[in-house]
Parts: structure tokens; C-alpha cells; sequence
């Protein structure tokens, strides 16, 4: 079981240091553009594990070593240029930095499945199945899971329920366009009401990301942490709903575009696309996020 | 955290040895009618903690050791009659015991949380309310969590999602007289549809109890499973989401009944009663449920 | 990684459920002598497994369902003849047992590693060794790990140091030529002295077994675990110092015979053999323990 | 269980972390100079904890909330002086900021065990005694044991055992007087011989956090590791033999000091410690890490 993480920065480590703790992977190889540092990385978390059960061998490489990966998690970026604190600044710069990465990786590791975490995520995403000519079952972003998992916990505080029973989905863009599913929101077999109250979680929710930034400089566990969730998921096999950031074929008239829709995860990457019954207004909702994403995209040179 | 487990026999014994390796208990007690029997079950599961990271201290005792304990957890029972497969065939023999045993558990341990799994166990659960005086947020029987996870589990075959994601429950009696709330079963935001082929692997689970038992004369690993993971949320405060037996109070114009509906477990025990919106059918199975569950109690001497 | 049980009694059924629990291996067979009850285990695990993270395939099978195991743990057994509380009356019958189990097995499954759980498990793990034609690195008894598991526990609750921090280990017969390797005991690199009432919890470890039997008629849980944690040191190639039964080759003079050594387990079986630098007693004691388990070997028919 | 953490760097970050991944800690208060970057880590690991079974609750700030913590962990440190790679150019300005923070977390938390990372650890974790006037049982450093778990990990890839059965302690300074009590090195009952390839290995663990921090500009995981593993072992009362910064009070001549030494963690910080027999080299070597940490003491102003 052997996952590369290109981009071992705050949450490229995260990712790797989770994997390392839950050990699920066995071989875990850091690739990175200073491999000196990538070096020391891995050599600081070849001591952490050693505490645990689990052997895992962490290395630094060169993309040529991603073969024979069962997953590639790509979570390299140019920096957040200065004073700007929008996921599409990095549109642009990013895409670039995947021309040069992704078709190398799709050649050295052609079964592997690819997670992006990179951002704008689901820009980066479509690029990926353009660069990779991939199955859009083996290219899945971030997506919405990260903003899923920050309304959920606000709601874990207003209703006193664990997190991982609230489903409710924030489904669309990873950024402003995102937008809660209250349609089909549940707990317990209960519909979980869409109250102006709840509403007001969904808006800090998706500025989280943004708030976390500007506070402590950039944001990492619960975005190394869905990453990792999603990684485990198709190492064991386990079959798991998430909405991810996945290529959206026809879904709610939504075409050639990569937004979050709950799936299905295992070892194949996507096992099932799901199709929430959503309201007419999250349809909306849906299709205009389609709209912003694709405009990005219809942006880049 | 001290939990003591009064009747160590098969599913006693799951339950104890579950909660051994999980290392949530700190302290297991087991109580037996055979005191020299339960101290070889002590002494072999001390053994066996001596595995594990986090050191469990188990041991023998009597009701009065229950004292202190955070649960209670109710497993014993007469035997199975001969010849009958029904667990109402116990309701009898099993409320007896009941008296004997639980007003000297409410005078012991008058604050712990009582988790009944013995059965009938929404008969007993609502007896065990009558014997104690305890409030209904602290009596649950294990009721349809068992059912709800072997239907999961076939739906996991047929539809491959993980079982813990196919949120469908099944709701009433733990008996003939349960009913898969399909109006509200959903998965990953996508209902759950009811069809005739998800209809048949409810009444597979239905029987799965008495199948399993017939095949191997006790069934002991799910229902252990089951006791364990309620007891694991209790000591934890996890607020979880699980059907569960509890006093019916008023939800569909049911009242004064055990029957298993949707409840979140944490510290308190139960620590909210969850509604969930049944169409016309499913309100009316769960009066019928009702209906039986109260005729077993009123046959009772 | 696919695991057979052959014998799910309730030694192999404490196995198999430890393995669902632990979820390191991904598919459990169930071989029994009665199919249907075996059938019955299997669908009770399935139920527990739905509780996991991690999932598990268990089911009933016949020994050549055992094909492609990495691992085949045998726990099949007569029964105890009445009245007899000592392992060795369980040989002649055993080793019968053995004749019929062990051929065929090692047919279906030539690559396995063969994990003896059944007792007089120094004199079958011989065997074994015979009737496969495995060569020694592919065949353990579980051996005195179960004893040293029991003497550490004893010690546990004398020094309160965690029973995985005393490095002492009972080596020779699982049986009554068991003996600890007192001269090389530590514990946080301090020697553990060799003390009359260290020796007198020796003494109450070695006859826990017997003293387990007689108060529950079986022992499981202590000896379920052993066989659990050498077969996940296996199935995660974790390099595992354990005390087990294996061929001894020359060490301190013995030869062609098995019995309890410290040895290396990965995902080869065993990765390399220790030999702890006994005292001159010690190395008496092993050498006595030798002739012990020959001399039950040479009355087998 | 509440745990406070002074100083979320990189290292305390790690710590805190690794508490919500094992969810061991139910409270975790991270304590900044920089409130705002402290809220910010609160806000970005209570968004991770939600992925996780058990719930814990993260929050930013100031000593004074550190009240009713059973542990406190000292990560705060002045920057690495420019040029500089030695932990003892870090004393002045470290004992410095202890004589600001001890004293009020002594008085606000007064039962609390209490984990010092900073460095040099031993000089601060000495000066922490006289500071908090606490007893040597509740005041211990990491010390060590991340230098006892390097070169575990390196002799582990030599030999092929896990590094948790290399039973090898490096003990003394956390710094370059430091050394291995091979003479008391065991692994499987079986001595790990002295060999020059294994002093190599012990001194390239020795030099290995600088080797780290001249790579990557810090070291996080392995150290974070080692106060997470301390934490959980108080924390859950696991009884575990660690070698750890502790006053030595009489071992080998030894007085008024703090150095790594084998000592049994517990609910009560340490609940005993121990003297392995070292030879006269190893004991000169204690003697003199004793001598340059007093220097260091008395350096200070």
C-alpha cells in the first residue's frame, strides 16, 4: 500500500503524518521541490513511526518514484500571493504547476488514483483529468468534504450530536459557491430542519477556510485530515459516502465541469456517483457553481 | 469508568471481552449466578488485557460490586425452552429474574445507566423502568440496533456502501413486530428506495436472530457488538444516533411501551429522543409494534 | 489477507472475532467439523463486522476453501476426556486429528504459514512440521506465549509496570516443563531478580490454564489473543519478538524437537530465531523440557 | 482529562495533534504569545477532531486556563539563535521565559503532571522543580527518549525487529553527553551485543535532531511523538517504562540534577524510577552528562 504526496508542505505533512499514525499505508514517499527538506521530513516522521505498531517506510523522491502508487495525493501550490485570500488567485499559477507535474505522474504511475487537494480544487481537478487522461473514477479532489466536516461540527455544537451522524452535505464549489443539501440533511432518521439559525453555520462554515488563513497563516489538519479520510477509504476498500470534488456527467443537466457530489469511495477511487433529490433551489445552486467553476477554468491560458 | 455485566454468558461474555480489547472500561465486573464460573471468566480476561495497550481490571463479584459503576448492563437469562424459537417463550421466566435482580442493582448503583439486552428486551426494558424508578433517559434496551445492523449489512451487499453509510433503521419491537423506516432510509443524501428487493432482506434480517441461532444454538457476536457499542458511547459521551428500546412517551400517540426509535446516547444515557417523520404505513406498524409489545407485558403475572 | 480457522470451537471463535475486530485481516474461513454451525459463526461475525470501520468477509468453508490463506491457524481439537485436566491426554487423538487435517491443508495451501493453536501444541507443531513437509519458518505453536502473557499479568500487578514492559519470558513446554528465563528478565533495562515470590507467580502462571479450565471448563480469551497477535504480526510483517513453539536446531544442544523459543515474526513466518544466553539451570530446564515433549512424541502410534 | 499546552509551535502542534487523533484528551487549551495564531490552531483542530469517533475539545487561552489540567506541556521556546544548531545556546533565553511562565502555571494548576520539551530540556526540567516547587514524581522531560526511539529505528532496520522489542536505551543528556547502556541492551531475551556498527548507529541518532533541523529548518514529529506517548501514558495510567528527564537523587552518585533515566510512567507522572546496573563506562558517562548539564545550570544568571 504505498501512497506519494507531492507537495510536502503544512498539509502535504499533515496528510503524511496521519498516514504514518493510522497506519494504513506502508510506504509513504515525499516529493517535493526542495528535497533537502523533503529529506528531513521524512526523516523526522521514519522516527515517529517507530513508536507505532505499524512499520510505514517514509521517503523523499522524485516523481519517478510515485510508481507504483495506489494513490498520488497532490497537495503542491505556489504560495498564496500577498494580501489576496481567494482560493482562484492561485488558479492561474497552479495550473501551471500541474502541466509540469501530472502528465510526469500519469506516466510513472498510470493505475494509480489521484487525490487533488491543491486549490482552487475543483478548477485543478477537471485540469487533472485533462492531463492525465484518467477515468474520472480515479481523479477525485478535496472538494466540499473539508466544508462539509466544519458545518457539521458547527451543528455538533447546536444539536449535541456527533459529527459523523449529522449527514448533511455542503455540495458544489470548494469556495464561495458551495451550498448546504438542508433538503435531504438527516440525523437518526430525522430531517435535520433548515432554520435561518442553520443557515448562519453554513455562511461561517465556508469562510472557515478563510478565517483559519488569516489567523494562523494557512490552514492544514481538518484539510489533511480529509484527505487522509478519503486516502484510507481506498486503501481498505471501505466503500465510504463523500462528497468529493469528481467530473459531474449530466447530473441536474451539469456537464463537463468537477463540483463536490456525495460518492461512493474504494479501492477503484469513485465506486458509485450518488444523486441527491435536491430542492429546486439547491439545483440552482448547483448549476451556478458550475457556472463559476467552469468560468475559472475558461480563464486559464 | 466501571461497567458491570450481571449474567457473563455468551453475549455477557462478547460484550466483556469487547470492552477488554476496545480499553474504554476500566473496570469490568462480571456477575454470575455460577460465582466459580465467573472467576474463571475473570481471571482468563485478564490474561487476555494483558495484550492490550490500556489495562482493564476485571473480575468476579456480586450485585453489590455493582456499586460505582457508570452501566449496568443486564445479559442474563433463563434458558431458551425447548423446542421454541421465539423470544417471548422467555418473557415469563425472564421478568421473574428481572425481580430478583434489579432493585438490588437500583439500590447499588442508583445513578448507572442501565443497558438491557436480555430478552424480550422492549418488554424487559420497560419493566426494568418499573423496578428501578430510574428515569427513562437512564433504561435502553439494545432492541432494533441489532436488526438495523443485519439489515445494513445485506444492503451493503447489494448495493456496496459501507454499512455504517446506509443510514436505514429498522424501528419497534425487537420481535416479530419490527419495521425498516424505508420513507427515511437514506445514503450519502440519496434515499434509500423501497423496493421489493430491499423488502425481502428486512425479513431475512427479521429472522437472522432465530436463523443464527439455530444454526449455531445462541447468537452472540452481533448483539454483543451491539451492547458494546452503546456502552462505548455512554462512557465516551459520543453523543451517537442508535435505535434503541426506550419508553415510548407520546411519538405517534404511543405511550407507556419500550419500543426502539432513534435516540442520541452520550453521558446521560439517552440524551434526546429523535422523531423521525414515518409516512402512514410505518406510523401504523409502529402502533402495532406497540400493541404487541404491551400485550406480552400484560400477560405477565 | 485471508486467514483460515480450522476448528472454530471456542478458542477459534475468540480468534475469529478478534481478527473482525482488529480488522487486519480482510476475509476469515471457517473450517469445522459441523458445517452448519460453522455457518452460523459466520453469519453471527458478519453481523459484528458491520460495526467496524474496516471490512471483514467471514465464512463457512471446507479445508479446500482454505486455498490462497496467508495464514491457516489450527484450533481444532478433541475433546478433553473426562476427568483428565492435562494436555497430554490429548495427544494421541489429536495427532490423528492432525493426520486427516494437515496433508490436505498443506495441498490447498502450500504458501501458508501454519499457526498450531491445538494442544499438546509442542508435540503437534512437530508434527505438523512432519505432515506438511513446511519447512520451519512456515510452522509455530503458539507455545508459551500464553504462559509469559499470564506470568507478566502476575508480575503486572506485583511491580506495577506494564505487562508489555517486562521483557520476561517462559520458554520450554507449554506445559509442565515450562520454566522463566528468570537469568535474562529486564524491565526498563533493570534485571527483574529472580525472588521466591516471582518464582511462586511462575508456578501460579503455569497452572492458570489448568486453573482456568477448571473453574470455566475451557479457557479462550488469553490463548484466543496469542494466536490473534502472532498471526496480525504476520499478516502486518510488524517483526515481533514472541516466545513460540518452533523446530529447535542445535540451541543448547537440542534437536528435532519443538518447543518455545523467543523468536522474530513477520510476514515470512518466523524471521529469525533467538537464543536468549540462559544460565546453566535454565538451559537444564530446557534440554529436561526437550526430552518432556520427545517422549510424548515417540508414545504417539 | 484536560491536557494545556504552552507553546503551539511546530513541535506543540504536533503534541496537540496526535492528542485529538488518539482521542485520549478530552480538552486540549493551547496556550500562545500570539492569541490570534493560537485560535486560529484551535479553530483548524477542532474542524479535525470531527473525523474522529471521540470527541475533543480544543480551544485557544491563557495559563489561567490551563486550571484543572491533569497535564501541562512546556513546548515554548525562543527562536533558534541565527548559525547556531545546539540546544544549549537556547538556555539563557528558555530559562528566561520559564522564570514568566512556571511559576503561574504552578499556582493555577497545582496537581498537574508537568511534560517539559523545551530545550535544553534537562536544564529547564530541573529549573522547572525549583520553580513550581512540585515534587520530582510530577515534573519530567522528554529527554531521551526520542534519542532512545532514533537509534531504536536504526538499529531496527539493521536487525529487522520492530524498534518496540529493541529493548536499547539511550540515556544521560538530551544533547551530546548522551550515551547507550548497551551493557543492559536486550531484544527477544536475547543481549544486543556492542559492536562498532551499533556505535555508528548511536552516534548518528545522537546528532540526528540537528541533522533534522539542518534539513527542514525544525524537528516536529518524532519529538511530538514523544510527549504525546508520555501524555497518554499518564493520562490513561499505563504504567509504561520510558526514559525520561527526571531529578536523579543518588543513582550512581548522582545528585541535584536532571538526566534521562528508564522511569515507569502513571497516573502520577512518574510512579517509579529505575537504575539499570551499568557498567563503569556507561556510569562515568552518566557522571559526566551529569557534570555538563550543572554547567549549563550554573551558567545561567
Amino acid at each position: 500500500m504505498k501512497v506519494t504526496i507531492v507537495g510536502p508542505g503544512k498539509v502535504g505533512m499533515v496528510l503524511a503524518y496521519t498516514l504514518v499514525l493510522r497506519g494504513v499505508a506502508r510506504e509513504v514517499v515525499l516529493v517535493g521541490s526542495n528535497r533537502e527538506k523533503a529529506e528531513g521530513e521524512a526523516l523526522d516522521l521514519t522516527h515517529a513511526q517507530a513508536f507505532q505498531q505499524i512499520p510505514v517506510k517514509v521517503r523523499a523522491g522524485e516523481i519517478e518514484d510515485a510508481a507504483g502508487s495506489e494513490v498520488v495525493a497532490i497537495c503542491a501550490s505556489i504560495p498564496m500571493p500577498a494580501g489576496l485570500h481567494t482560493r482562484n488567485a492561485l488558479a492561474q499559477g497552479n495550473a501551471d504547476l500541474m502541466k509540469e507535474l501530472l502528465p510526469r505522474i500519469a506516466k510513472v504511475a498510470p493505475d494509480c488514483k489521484l487525490v487533488m487537494v491543491t486549490n482552487p480544487v475543483d478548477v485543478l481537478t477537471w485540469q487533472a483529468l485533462q492531463l492525465t487522461g484518467f477515468p474520472r473514477e480515479r481523479v477525485v479532489g478535496t472538494g466540499t468534504l473539508v466544508d462539509s466536516i466544519r458545518f457539521r461540527e458547527l451543528l455538533s455544537e447546536m444539536l449535541a450530536i456527533h459529527p459523523d451522524d449529522l449527514r448533511a452535505y455542503i455540495l458544489g464549489e470548494h469556495g464561495e459557491h458551495q451550498f448546504p443539501a438542508m433538503s435531504v440533511a438527516q440525523s437518526g432518521g430525522e430531517r435535520i430542519d433548515d432554520t435561518p439559525e442553520r443557515r448562519a453555520l453554513c455562511e461561517r462554515a465556508k469562510h472557515f477556510g478563510i478565517e483559519v488563513f488569516r489567523k494562523k497563516g494557512n490552514t492544514c489538519y481538518a484539510i489533511g485530515q480529509s484527505a487522509a479520510y478519503i486516502i484510507e477509504a481506498i486503501l481498505l476498500d471501505e466503500k465510504r459516502t463523500v462528497p468529493l470534488s469528481v467530473l459531474v456527467d449530466g447530473y441536474l443537466g451539469v456537464n463537463d465541469v468537477c463540483l463536490s457530489l456525495p460518492v461512493v469511495v474504494g479501492k477503484k477511487g469513485v465506486e458509485r456517483f450518488l444523486h441527491p433529490d435536491l430542492n429546486e433551489v439547491e439545483a440552482g445552486q448547483f448549476r451556478e457553481a458550475a457556472r463559476a467553476v467552469r468560468e475559472v477554468i475558461e480563464g486559464l491560458s
